[in-house]
C-alpha cells in the first residue's frame, strides 16, 4: 500500500530537496549547483515572502517526491483578470510514471481556480515533447509560442 | 519632428487608454469590454498595489500610445535567478510602424535587467506571426510552447 500523499506549500527546510529535482533533470543539470544552497535560500526568502508566489512540494512517507512553483499575476487584459503562471514543475526520479505530475498539475488548477484565476498558463521547452502531450491531455491547448531571452 | 517618448509606470487614469489599446486588437477586440471599467480598475489598484508588477505606458503628446507589463518572478531554478514576464504588449493604431513595439521591448528588457533578472520571457499567440519575428530579431529565442488552460 502506498502511503497518502500530501501536497504542501514549501518550506525552508525543503530547498535542498527541491534543488536536487531541479539539477536532476536533462536541462537542469547544467544549470544548478548543490555546492552552494546560499543563492537558493535568498531566492527561498523571496518566494515566500510574495504572496502572490506559491512554491509546493508533493511529499510520501517524510519524502519530497514533486515540486511546482506558481505565481499568480494580476492584469488588466480579459476584463482584469487574473492568471496563474505554474513554472519548475519537477517529479523526483523514483516517483516518475506514477502519475504525481498529473495529481501535481491537477492541484495546481485547482487552486488557481480557488484563487480566482481564470488562466492557468506555462511554458515548456522545445525539446520536452513528452511533457507538450503530458499538458495537451490535461486539457491544456498549445495556442503559443514561447520566448525567451537570457541577460547573463 | 516628433515630440519626445515618455516611458513611465501607468496611474489610474491611463486605464482607459490601456483597455482601449487591448480591445483594439484581432484577439482582444472579443475579451475585451469598455462599457464599464469596474473590473479594470480593480485589476489596476492590484497591480499597483504588487512592487513585482510594472505596467508601463509610452507616451507622446500627452497622448498614452503603448503599454506593456512587467511581472519579476523570483523563483528556485537557475541557481535562485529572478526572472521577467512580459505580458500585454500592445501599440496604438496610429503608432505602428513607427519603431516603438522594439523602444518598449528594449526598454523593458533594461528594467529587468536593473532589477537583477537573468531572463525575460513572454508567450506570443500562434497565430500572431508577425510578433514571432519581432521577438526574434530582438534577440529572444523561440524555445518553448506555450499552454493555456481557459478555466472559466
Amino acid at each position: 500500500m502506498t502511503a497518502d500523499l500530501i501536497i504542501r506549500r514549501a518550506g525552508e527546510t525543503d530547498v535542498h530537496a527541491i534543488v536536487a529535482m531541479l539539477a536532476d533533470d536533462p536541462l537542469g543539470t547544467g544549470r544548478e549547483s548543490l555546492d552552494d544552497l546560499t543563492p537558493y535560500e535568498q531566492a527561498f526568502a523571496a518566494i515566500d515572502a510574495d504572496p502572490n508566489q506559491l512554491l509546493v512540494v508533493a511529499e510520501r512517507n517524510d519524502e519530497v517526491i514533486g515540486t511546482l512553483q506558481l505565481t499568480f499575476i494580476p492584469g488588466l487584459s480579459r476584463r482584469g483578470s487574473l492568471r496563474a503562471l505554474v513554472e519548475a514543475v519537477r517529479v523526483a526520479a523514483p516517483a516518475r510514471g506514477s502519475g504525481l505530475g498529473t495529481t501535481l498539475i491537477r492541484w495546481a488548477i485547482e487552486e488557481s481556480r480557488n484563487r480566482g484565476a481564470v488562466l492557468v498558463q506555462l511554458t515548456s521547452d522545445k525539446t520536452r515533447t513528452d511533457a507538450h502531450r503530458f499538458y495537451t491531455n490535461l486539457g491544456f491547448e498549445n495556442s503559443h509560442e514561447g520566448f525567451k531571452l537570457k541577460l547573463t
